[in-house]
């Protein structure tokens, strides 16, 4: 079995096997609680928040929330902004930050859509005209979960800052953490959104770092968990997995980062030179692949590597709606358009799986354009 | 060790270790994928959420969130209502409704709270009247988390339908679900709130009934999973868990209700006699129990109880904030109001450990009062 879906999930890593079965069935304490077990569990959470602070080099709070998109929508909706004004959100996001955007719309605040490349990346000198005084906030993800392409968010955060530096600037970091490196001090963001589950760990835990001095109101409201920006009894065996996980991962980027760059090299080395199979992914994370089939669909392409034990995505799986692809398929030739898959790798992914792929792809091919119109 | 404050969370029933295993290490896909082994958890995901529908006796959906708190959210906030239109909540609800009843009231609502009795039940004859035509949504907790009083929700659904049946009715039945009957085609209500870890169940799963025909508006926007109610990759091992505990729970409702409440009527039974220690608690759940005692403060107590293993709550635990409760103390004579304890059970306690903790309750009283002022 060949799993190149790791940016829709991940397999949970097998350190967080003792750590579920230490908070779920010995140290199950409520961390609001009063007694000493559990405020010994309140105790481990804040040793976690703080040392996924650190992790990530930032200097304000690290709120634990259900998931990235619900960190997206704390983000974005959270932000203290100025009925009316305007929101600028990169074309390529997420439906997490996409539709929450629209949402804003409807509110009353005025949505402007900064143009991408065929990466997904925001066209720089497209961006700037559109930051504007009364500009609230800025949502541009760090790595595009489709291609993998990198935004220069430093970049756009200095310029934005410079224009106004109340402007509030968010990324999206889901498939950036633990892929590249995420340094919140030299990024320069105010809001940046993680998920455990993309990063082998458990699902039902992700994060928005908050930097310090900048305010973001609840979206859920109760008993005051999260410094009373998200109520809810903390899911502590996911955030202790969390943590663990980001303990093992963050330091070792460089080496993951170099040994997954070679397997993705290996297959863009490989693929066909008679143009059947093209890549899209351009210059980024090297854990995302995205390339493009002639005349023959992604989905049927997805179902025939299945019965070799492949497992890939088309477009984004990480959503039940299709993500609209205009940016993507606008710069590829008509007959690639519907073409499109998606490999998605890990540090568990390896040569001998990047070979085998390359067979059973080029031999799936060779049959299915034989059905092709 | 003794765990009396089963209100706040549980202990996960061993089932889950088995469940986690799978779906965090094995079947670990995302169900939106479109490769096999993700549909088949699709469908486990499916099946999960018609199997609680069929426990809860409800003809609707069933939306999965990431907790109780998350639940009362979306209800609250995602039913359909005219600005200005009335919302009434009891004066007893948890934060995670009151918290959002007074958001709703800054956001142009007018909020209208229902009287409650020393038990935290809804007064139905001054309930009455505050209910109008313009009324938009009511939310009464079906058990209360504080005493255990059971609120006769059949009895308010009823009322409420007949002044204006297109009021929704929302119960937070957080209190409720596996302790006593939770049946949605009797209580008649909307929309009613349940949490997976106050029922030995692990962390991070919540979920909201909605009735047939009723509509909820999203909190969280995004991905469109969950009937487009609650976007983000669903906690699937989290899911799984609820599924199999409330399989086993649910149908043993009668069996655990009688046993804990024997041990509950031991415990009251053999308070002294002497007004030392009163009850609070009314008819109402067997789960739970208050105490207040007279000259010592809750928390004094609670301390000198965890010297001996055992753990309970003063008010509520289950909250970073300390509730307000007005409402509980205001029938209680002026010494006793500084010394409520909560008591909350579970199947697995029994009378050996209600002995055990009337005799430390005794012995730690006797020396406490000595200090009293």
């Amino acid at each position: 079995m060949i799993f190149f879906d790791n940016a829709s999930t991940t397999k949970a890593d097998p350190l967080c096997l003792d750590i579920i079965k230490k908070y779920c069935f010995d140290s199950y304490y409520n961390p609001s609680a009063q007694y000493h077990n559990s405020v010994e569990v309140g105790n481990d959470l804040k040793r976690a928040r703080q040392n996924i602070l650190r992790l990530l080099n930032g200097d304000g709070q690290f709120v634990f929330t259900s998931s990235g998109t619900e960190s997206d929508n704390l983000a974005l909706l959270g932000t203290p902004k100025k009925k009316g004004s305007r929101i600028i959100v990169s074309k390529a996001e997420h439906p997490s930050v996409m539709k929450v955007a629209n949402e804003l719309a409807q509110r009353g605040f005025e949505l402007v859509l900064a143009d991408v490349d065929g990466c997904g990346m925001v066209d720089f000198e497209k961006f700037k005209p559109l930051v504007t005084e009364d500009t609230a906030l800025i949502s541009v993800m760090h790595v595009n979960n489709e291609t993998g392409g990198i935004n220069d968010i430093k970049k756009l955060v200095s310029y934005a800052k410079s224009v106004n530096k109340r402007i509030i600037f968010h990324s999206d970091g889901v498939q950036a953490l633990g892929k590249i490196k995420t340094d919140m001090a030299e990024l320069g963001v105010d809001l940046y959104s993680v998920s455990a589950h993309k990063l082998h760990s458990i699902k039902g835990c992700g994060g928005l770092y908050v930097k310090k001095g900048v305010s973001v109101q609840p979206v859920i409201f109760g008993g005051g968990q999260e410094m009373g920006v998200r109520s809810s009894t903390e899911n502590i065996p996911a955030i202790m997995c969390f943590e663990a996980v980001c303990n093992k991962i963050l330091p070792s980027i460089d080496k993951y980062s170099s040994e997954i760059n070679q397997l993705k090299q290996y297959i863009i080395d490989s693929l066909p030179q008679d143009g059947s199979v093209i890549k899209i992914s351009c210059q980024g994370s090297p854990f995302i692949l995205s390339l493009a089939l002639r005349s023959v669909r992604g989905e049927v392409m997805l179902h025939a590597l299945e019965k070799h034990g492949i497992m890939l995505a088309t477009g984004s799986a990480c959503s039940s709606s299709k993500p609209a692809k205009g940016w993507k398929t606008e710069y590829l030739p008509e007959e690639y358009k519907n073409g499109i898959i998606r490999l998605s790798f890990c540090h568990e992914n390896d040569i001998p799986q990047a070979e085998y792929f390359i067979n059973k792809l080029n031999l799936e091919y060779s049959e299915l354009i034989k059905y092709a119109k």
